[in-house]
């Protein structure tokens, strides 16, 4: 059952990003919508479906202890009644490195609920290098 | 303007493969949003947004000469009133070479316009393997 009722998909992407830094279990599987179809695919893994795996994948995550500040760059929206889609960049520091990684070019989509947003697909995949013309603002940081 | 119209996201993504695999530009951008907001991810390249950007890029691609075949499986959709998204992998080959590469796992996003159903977001990144809980049916070939 969730606590959670994200009212818009901003706020569920945020909670995501909130989770994600705080390695909080809880409050990342607050994010995804309890269902079959939804799909997580980090940069060079395959693809995981489904609430159970991507909860355990998560889970696995966390358990590694690396912790992350993720800020959010080049967001580009598209947004119906029920679905929004947000391309983004994540820009990843791991505690304990001086430099950030290369991008994530991010793909996150959103499905309105009963209970509010809630998260069906986060696809990520690696960048290597900025587009020529790749707008940079807006930006939105965490922090 | 648009000369076709694409009644279901599905009538647009069989037209987005057909379009890839006869390295036909103008039935591709036919198939995309002529749109701003829209993105283009390829495995490994930056980003790409806009139309008149994804425009130049498929026609670098298809000015190539490389030939592919794409046979789509393990697809995962999620459907609203005026957004779809279909996950799925792609299997490539590439004519001249005996062998499949590893999948490419591909986020697809369609927006229904006045006109029917255009493609905003296409999303591929490598997969280095099959999930173990991967679901292989249900599959879909164009040929």
């Amino acid at each position: 059952m969730k606590k959670t009722s994200f009212p818009t998909p901003q706020d569920c992407e945020a909670a995501f990003y909130e989770a994600l830094e705080a390695a909080n279990l809880e409050a990342m599987m607050e994010v995804w919508a309890d269902d079959e179809e939804v799909v997580c695919v980090h940069p060079g893994w395959p693809r995981l479906c489904g609430y159970e795996q991507i909860r355990e994948n998560w889970a696995q995550i966390f358990r590694s202890g690396e912790r992350l500040k993720v800020h959010l760059s080049a967001q580009v929206c598209v947004q119906g009644m029920m679905l929004a889609v947000h391309s983004l960049h994540e820009n990843i520091l791991v505690a304990g490195e001086p430099k950030a990684q290369a991008p994530v070019v991010t793909t996150n989509v959103y499905l309105r609920s009963a209970s509010g947003w809630r998260m069906v697909v986060h696809h990520g995949s690696i960048a290597p290098q900025a587009a020529p013309a790749d707008p940079e603002p807006p930006s939105k940081s965490l922090h």
